[in-house]
C-alpha cells in the first residue's frame, strides 16, 4: 500500500467537471489517490475551507521574447515562471517565436536554449509562424509537430509577423493534416495601419488613439476572417485575446454553423477600459496592447463569454515592457506617437487571483468554468492533457489551492516578475492564491516563492483532439484530399 | 485504512470535466476513493479497456402515472427502475403529477406510494403543477421546496396541463423567491389545437398530421415566449424536449443575451423523423410524441447542439403506451384520428447505450460531454449533486461500465420495460452498456436485471445553484421585490 | 382640351418613387395632368420652393370612439378631420370598434351615423374585432369586406379588446380566405397585466411604471407569436405602432425569412421618452400610451426602421383624452395608479409636419420614404390605391404642400383637434404644412382650417394586394385548404 | 399649349412609386405630360393592355474592355446598345477600366473613342480602378468625379484588378471627400486562388470546380469585410453581384446595424446553377461567372430579396465571350482547366425581359419593385436621376414598353449582340418587351433594331445623394477629418 510524500487534506477539489471535499495523495511527483482520511503523507497541507485545483496554465504568454527590431521582452524564464508560480499557475507555455527568414528548428533551439536552467515550473512551446518558407511547411512543421511542437501562433497584422490569407491556409492544410492547433491573432492589419498613419498624421499621437487604431471592427473582421478560411478547409482554429461584443458575436455565429472555433480572452478585457489608455501623462501606455481594452459594455459581454462557455481559455497574453526602459513602454521618449509604443501588458501573476476573486468568488462563473479556463481546456486544447491541468490519477500533482478569506491590494510590490508596474494597481480584491504545488513540490506559498530555477521541465505536446476537423464541408463534392 | 467493498479496476473512469485509467474503491456505498493499484476489495471488477461513469441519471420519464382522462403509463415504479437500471441509468425523476383541483402534498403522496418497495434504483419527483391554486402556490410549493421538491414541470399545452402566461409568471416568481428549477414543455396550445381540428375536419387523421399540428413553428414559438417571460423576472428555466433547428435558435438567442436558459433534448429527435410517423398501417402511432421528431436536417441540429454545450440533459421523456392496450396505442381503434392517440414513446433503458454508440464512440460529442448530458448536469441542475452525477469521494457509488465492443441490435426482446414495443426495433449499434452499480451494488450485468426492486432510495433535491437568477433585469429601475 | 379648375404650378412634385419640378393639374376633383407651363386654372398655386406631396392618409386614429366602459374619446369625426387637414392629412381611416357581444354590422352602422355630415375630409374604417363569434366569422365579414371593410384591427391585449391565439388564428384565416389585412397591437396582456398587479400593489402607481408593465419584452413576444401564427397559415399581417428595437429585430427576422410582415410606427416613439412619462405631477399622465415611449437608442432604431424600409406606414394612433376630462387623463383624480389613466396620446395634426421637419428635412428618410410613409403605403396596403396616396393620373387630387422655410413652435393653440395639450408643446421644428388640397379643393392654408365639415366621403376599401399570401408553407403537403 | 411629337396612350404607366392607366406626351425628346386623353401627337402609340416603364438602365456591362492580357469582349459599343435597347433597356453604363499603370485619365479618354460614333442608346462610365496610384488619388480622380466619373467599381480579386484592404479604404476615403459611389466586387482572392490552384493540381479542371473556388464563403467573407472597411469610415458602398444566401446575410446585417450598403444581383443567380457549369463537354464554360450560379434554394434567397429590398440594382453583368473564340470560352482548348476560361456571361438583352416574365408576371416582385430594379434606383444610386430612370416631366423621353402576352423561346437566334450563345437558350417564358423609345425616338420595336449607331449621348453623372456618409461612427470622438 501506499505511503504518500504528500497530503493534502480536507480541501474542496474541484475539477472542469466535479467538486468535493476531500484529500488529495501526492506521490513521485504524481496524483496517487483522491479519498477522504488518506494515511498520513510524508508532508502534509491542511486545506480546509480552501479550494484546491489544477494548477494554471498560462497558454498564452511572451518570454524571452525578442522582436524582429530587437527588443526584448522584461521578463526572462527564470522571472516569468517565478512570477507565475506565485499566481498558482503551474505550467506556461511562452512562443517560440520566428523572425522571417530563419528555420523554424533554429529558432525552437534558441528558445530551449533562453528557457535551459532558468524555470521554475514545466513549459512547454507554441511556435510563432511569421514566415511560412518552402522549408517550415515542407519539413520543418510536419516533423516538430511530431517531435511535441504541436500549436502554431499566427498573425493577421504586424508588419514583421502577418501572414495572407494564402499563408494561413497553408497553415491551416497543414495542420487539418498533421493535426495540430492554430491560433490566430485576428486583427485587419491594412485597415489599422491606415487608420493609425492618418491618426498620428492629423496630430492625434496619444495612447487612446490606438484603441482607434485597433478598434472593434479592425478585430472582428479579421476574426470573421479567419473563420471563413477555417471554414472553407474544415479545420479547428482558436481565437486568441478577444476583446468584446463583436469579435464574440462571430464566434457565436461560427459555433451555431457547428464550426470548431475556440477561443481565448484575458485579463485586460474585463478590468481595463480605453479610458485607462487616456490617462494623464504617460500613464496610458501602461495598458497599450492589442487588441486594446474596450469599455464597461464590452467587458460585460466578455464577462458572460466566460461564464456560458463561449470562451475555452483565459490567458495574461502576458507582453511585458518596462515602463523605465527605453526601448520599453518609455519607447520615443514623451512625444512619441502611439504606433512606437511597444505593444502589450503584463499578467502572468495576476490572471489567476482575479479571475478567482472576481470571477468565482462574485458569482460571475461557475466553480467548474474557472478550472476550465485556468488551466483543463487549455491542457486539452493544446496536447497537454491529462498530464497538465487535471487532478487525475497519474497526473502531474501541479495544484493551486485558493484562499478565499485572504485580502489584497494589487501592487507590483506584491508581484514577482521584472516588470515596474502592474495595471491592476491599486485594485481591491478579497480571494488570492494561497499555495501552488509543482509535480509535488510547494513552489510558493502565499504569494512568495519558493522553488529554485532549474526544476522545470520542458513539456512536448501531443497531438490534440481538439485539432480534429468535423469532416463537415461545405463542397458539394468531397475535395478534401487537396486541403 | 480502508478495505473496499468493491474495486473498480483498470478502467477508463470519465467524469463531465476529465477521464483517466484509474481504479475506483469503493466502501459503504460510496466512492471511497481514486488511484491505482488500490487494495483489494472484497469484490472486484475488471475494467479494463472499458469505460467506467457515473450512473446515469434520467431526470424525464414518466411513471405510474396516470392522465386526467384515467390512462395510466404502462410502466409502473418496478417495471421502470429495472429497465432505466439495465441500460446504466442509476437515478429515475419521474413526475408527480397534480391534476386540476388537487392538493399538491396529496399528489406527492400518491405518487410515493405508488414508489414504495417497488425502485431498483433512487429516484426523485419532479413536480407537475398543472393548478397553480391559492393553496399550491402560497403554501403547498413553498413547504415542498423546503420538503425537497424544488423541481417543476410545466406545460403551455395539453388541455389538461396548460398553464396561462400569467400562471407560467406565478410559478417562475415562485420559483425565484424560494429558489427552484422550473421546466417547461413549450408549445402553442392554442395554434396546436386549432391545426389539429382543421387537420381533422379536412380528413387528415393519420399520425403524420401529428407532425403538423405540432409543427416546429407551434414549438419554437412557446420557446420564445417562456425565454421572453423568464427574462422579465429574470429566473432560469429549462426547456424540455427540444426537436429542432428554430427552437435551438431561441434557446441561442437567449444565450447570447445572457440569459440562463437551460435545455434539454431526447433520442427520438435523434433517431427519429417525421417521415416514422408515416409508416404504414398502425405503425406510425408508436412514434407518436410531443414535440414530434422532424427531419434528418434537424437531427443534425441536435446532435450539433449536444456536441457544443446548447443542450444541458439528455433525457427519455419515456411515455410508454403499448400497442396493445386499448388505452394505450391502439386507442379509438384503427381508425381512431391522431388526437386520440396517446403520445409518447419509451426510451428509458436505450437513452444511454444509443449516445454512447451513436454519439460518443461515433465521435459526434466528446466523452466529457457524454457524462455531463448522461447524468452530471441534471444532478446539478436539479439538486442532486454531488451526491449523484459524478465520481467525487464520497459520492454515492452509483456507477456505469461501459463497454465499446458489445454489438447489439436493438429490440424489444432484450428490454426490460414493460412495454410491447420499442421505435428503435431493429438498431444496429456497437458499443452498449455492460455493469451497472448502485451505491455500490452491481445491478445489473450486460443488460440483464440483477437487483430486487424495493433497494431503491428517494432523494430530496437540494435548492439547486442553477436555480439563482443572475441579477440582470430588462427594468432601469429594481423592482424584483415585487416577483 | 382640358380647362383646369385648379393648378399647382413649379412645385417639387414627389411621388413614392419619384420627384421632380413640374405642375398638376387638376380637374372635376381628380388629377388630370402632370405636366409644365400647363395652362392656367380657374385657380392657382404658386408651389415653387415648395414640396408637393399626395395628401396625407391617417390609417391609425381613434375618432368618436367609445369604450366598453363608456369613455369617449375627445375628437369626434368633426373636429378630428378638422385637425387631420390643418396637419397635410386628405385622408383617415378610423376604426369601427366592436364591443363583445355586438353585431359588427350594427357597429359599422353606428360609426357611419357618427362621421355623417361631420368630416371635411375623406374616410374610411378599419374594423375592430373584439368578438369573433359565428356570425362575425361566418357572415359578416365576409360579407364586410365585399362592401369595402378591407382591413381588421385586433388586439392580444386589453381586458375588452384581447383576442386568444385561436381567435387571432380564426381571424388570420378569414382574412387568408377573403383577402383582407390584419392589423395586429400585440402585447403580451398576461405578462401587462401580471407585472402591473404587482407594480401597483407595492405602491408603484406612477405612470412611469406604465413603461414597466409595457415593457419592451411584453411588445417583442407578441409580436414575434403573431408573427408565428402567420407564418403557420402564410397570411401577411402588419403590426402597428412598433416602439422599439427588439420589436423590430423580430420583424427584420420574419422578413428575413421571407414573410409577408408589415410594420407601422408613430411619432411618439421618434419624440417621447419613458422619461416623458416621469414628469413632475400629473404631465406624465399626457405621454401615456401603449406600448409606451422608450428611450433615445430606441428611438435611434425607429428612426433607422423609418429610413430603411423596415416600417411601411407612419401614423399618428391618434386617441385623444384630455387632460381636464374627470373621464380622460385625469380619470381617478391625483392620486390614481397608472392602470386607471386611459392610454393615448393625440397625433393626427402634428404627424406628417414632424416627419416633414425632423425626418425628411433634416436628412433622416429620403423624399421618397417620406411620401410613402405619410401616404402611399397606407394606401397600397389598405386597398385606396391609386385613388389615394398618389399623384397618380386620375387620382383623387389630395394634395399637401409642404414650406421647407416655415418656422413653427409646436403648442396646442396652434392645433385643431379637440384636446387641451399635446406632448410635443414647446418643439421648435423649421417645415411645416402649407396647404392641404382635398379632392380639388383647398381645404386648409398655413395650418388653418377652410373645409366645412360634411363634405368628406366615405371611401370603401379595395381587397388589397398586400393581403395575398405568398403561398410558401412551412408544411410537407399542402393542407392551405384548411385555412 | 403642347403640341407632342409622340404620344403614348392608354399604357398602364408604372414609376417606382406608383402605377396608373394614362398617357405620356413626349415633345423634344422629352417627357412632357402624363395626363389622360392627351391631345394627339404627331406620333402614336397605341399602349392598352400593355405596360409602360421608364426604360431601363443597365448599370453593370462591359463593353468594348480588353483586359490586362489583351483578350476584348465580344461585344462593342454598337452591339453592345443594340442588343440592350431590343430588351428594353435604354441606358448603359459600361466601365472604362484602368490597367495597372495607365493614367485614369487616358483610359477614360480611350473608351470614349471607342464608343464615338456606334451607341444607340445613351451611356455613361463607371471608372474601374485597379492602380490607385498617387496621380489617380490626389488629381485624376477628383478631378473626373467633377467631370462627371462619379462612381468606381473596385475588386477585391482577379490578380490584374486586386485592390489591397488599404487601397480599398483608400479609395473610400476619396470617395467619401469627393462624394462618389464605390462598388465592389468581393471575393477573397487569396482563398479563391489557393483553392484553385489545388484543385487543379489534383485534376479537378472541369467549369464546375470554378464553383468550388469561388465559393459562397469565398464571397461572403469578402462582402463582410468591405462592409467592415465601409463602416470605419462610414461611406457608402455598393455590392455587385450578389450571389445568394450567406453574401445576402451579410447584408441583411448591415442594414439592421443601419449601414448604407447597396446591393445589386443579375440574372444569372436567378436562372443558372453550379449544376449548368458541369454540363457535358464544354457546355459548362458558357455559365462560368464570377461569382458562380449557386444552387436552387440560393435563387429562392435572391428572388426573396429582390422582393423585400434587399437588392437595389439588378444588372446583366453583361460579359461576352464567345464559344468560338480561342481567346474566349474555347480558350486553352477542350481540355483547359477552368482558370483559363474567361469569366462571364452575356445578358445586356434579356436581363429586362426575363425579370418582367419570371419576376413581375409570376408575382415574385411588385410593378414597383420592377421599375425600381430595372432602372430607378440604379439612376438614383449612380447621379443619372432624375434624368434617367423615371417618368418625370422634364425627364428624357426613354421609355419600355411590356407586353404581358408575348411569348418567346430564348434563344441566341432573337438576340441582337455579338454572341455565339445565351446561356438561356430554350428557355420559355410569356411577358417580353414590345417597344424601346430613347429620348422620343422609336429604336426598337418587337425586339428588332430600328434606330443607327450614334445617335447615344454620353452621359456625366452627378454626385449621387446615395454617396453621402450617414454621419454615424464607430468611434468615441469625430475623426473624420482623417478620411
Amino acid at each position: 500500500m501506499t505511503s504518500y510524500d504528500l497530503v493534502i487534506r480536507g480541501g474542496t477539489l474541484a475539477t472542469a467537471g466535479e467538486s468535493f471535499v476531500g484529500d488529495i495523495g501526492i506521490k513521485d511527483g504524481l496524483i496517487a489517490s483522491l479519498g477522504r482520511d488518506l494515511p498520513k503523507g510524508a508532508k502534509e497541507i491542511d486545506a480546509r475551507g480552501k479550494l484546491v485545483t489544477p494548477g494554471g496554465i498560462d497558454a498564452h504568454c511572451h518570454v524571452a521574447q525578442i522582436s524582429s527590431t530587437g527588443v526584448w521582452t522584461a521578463d526572462d524564464f527564470e522571472s516569468a515562471t517565478r512570477s507565475a508560480m506565485c499566481g498558482g499557475t503551474t505550467t506556461i507555455v511562452p512562443f517560440a517565436a520566428q523572425h522571417r527568414g530563419q528555420s523554424l528548428r533554429e529558432v525552437v533551439k534558441e528558445y530551449h536554449a533562453r528557457a535551459e536552467g532558468k524555470t521554475s515550473i514545466d513549459y512547454s512551446f507554441h511556435l510563432i509562424v511569421s514566415d511560412p518558407h518552402e522549408t517550415a511547411l515542407g519539413q520543418e512543421l510536419p516533423a516538430l509537430i511530431e517531435d511535441g511542437y504541436t500549436s502554431f501562433k499566427i498573425y493577421t497584422t504586424y508588419d514583421a509577423l502577418k501572414l495572407s490569407d494564402r499563408q494561413v491556409l497553408d497553415i491551416l492544410a497543414l495542420a487539418r493534416r498533421k493535426r495540430a492547433m492554430v491560433m490566430i491573432h485576428a486583427e485587419n492589419h491594412d485597415a489599422m495601419s491606415w487608420l493609425a498613419e492618418k491618426l498620428i498624421a492629423s496630430g492625434r499621437k496619444r495612447p487612446v488613439y490606438h484603441c482607434f487604431a485597433h478598434n472593434m471592427t479592425v478585430e472582428s473582421e479579421a476574426t470573421h476572417r479567419v473563420i471563413a478560411l477555417a471554414e472553407m478547409i474544415d479545420q479547428p482554429i482558436l481565437i486568441v485575446h478577444v476583446s468584446g461584443r463583436e469579435a464574440i458575436e462571430e464566434i457565436r455565429r461560427a459555433r451555431a454553423k457547428g464550426l470548431k472555433v475556440f477561443a481565448e480572452t484575458c485579463p485586460q478585457y474585463l478590468f481595463l477600459t480605453q479610458e485607462d489608455l487616456d490617462k494623464q501623462g504617460l500613464l496610458g501606455r501602461m495598458c497599450m496592447c492589442s487588441p486594446p481594452p474596450r469599455d464597461k459594455i464590452n467587458q460585460e459581454y466578455v464577462w458572460r463569454g466566460l461564464a456560458d462557455g463561449l470562451f475555452d481559455v483565459f490567458s495574461s497574453d502576458h507582453a511585458p515592457y518596462r515602463f523605465d526602459d527605453p526601448e520599453g513602454k518609455m519607447r520615443g521618449g514623451p512625444d512619441a506617437h502611439f504606433k512606437m509604443i511597444p505593444n502589450g501588458v503584463p499578467g502572468l501573476e495576476v490572471r489567476l487571483p482575479l479571475l478567482y476573486a472576481e470571477g468565482l468568488l462574485k458569482g460571475r462563473i461557475t466553480l467548474e468554468r474557472f478550472v476550465a479556463l485556468a488551466a483543463t481546456n487549455a491542457a486539452k486544447i493544446y496536447g497537454l492533457y491529462p498530464r497538465k491541468g487535471s487532478l487525475a490519477i497519474g497526473a502531474d500533482a501541479d495544484i493551486a489551492i485558493w484562499d478565499p478569506e485572504r485580502e489584497v491590494t494589487v501592487s507590483q510590490s506584491i508581484l514577482h516578475d521584472n516588470m515596474d508596474y502592474t495595471p491592476y494597481e491599486g485594485m481591491k480584491v478579497k480571494g488570492w492564491i494561497d499555495t501552488t504545488i509543482s509535480r509535488g513540490e510547494i513552489v510558493s506559498i502565499k504569494g512568495e516563492p519558493l522553488a529554485k530555477p532549474g526544476r522545470g521541465r520542458f513539456l512536448p505536446k501531443d497531438k490534440p483532439d481538439a485539432a480534429i476537423p468535423l469532416g463537415r464541408s461545405i463542397f458539394t463534392e468531397d475535395i478534401s484530399d487537396i486541403f
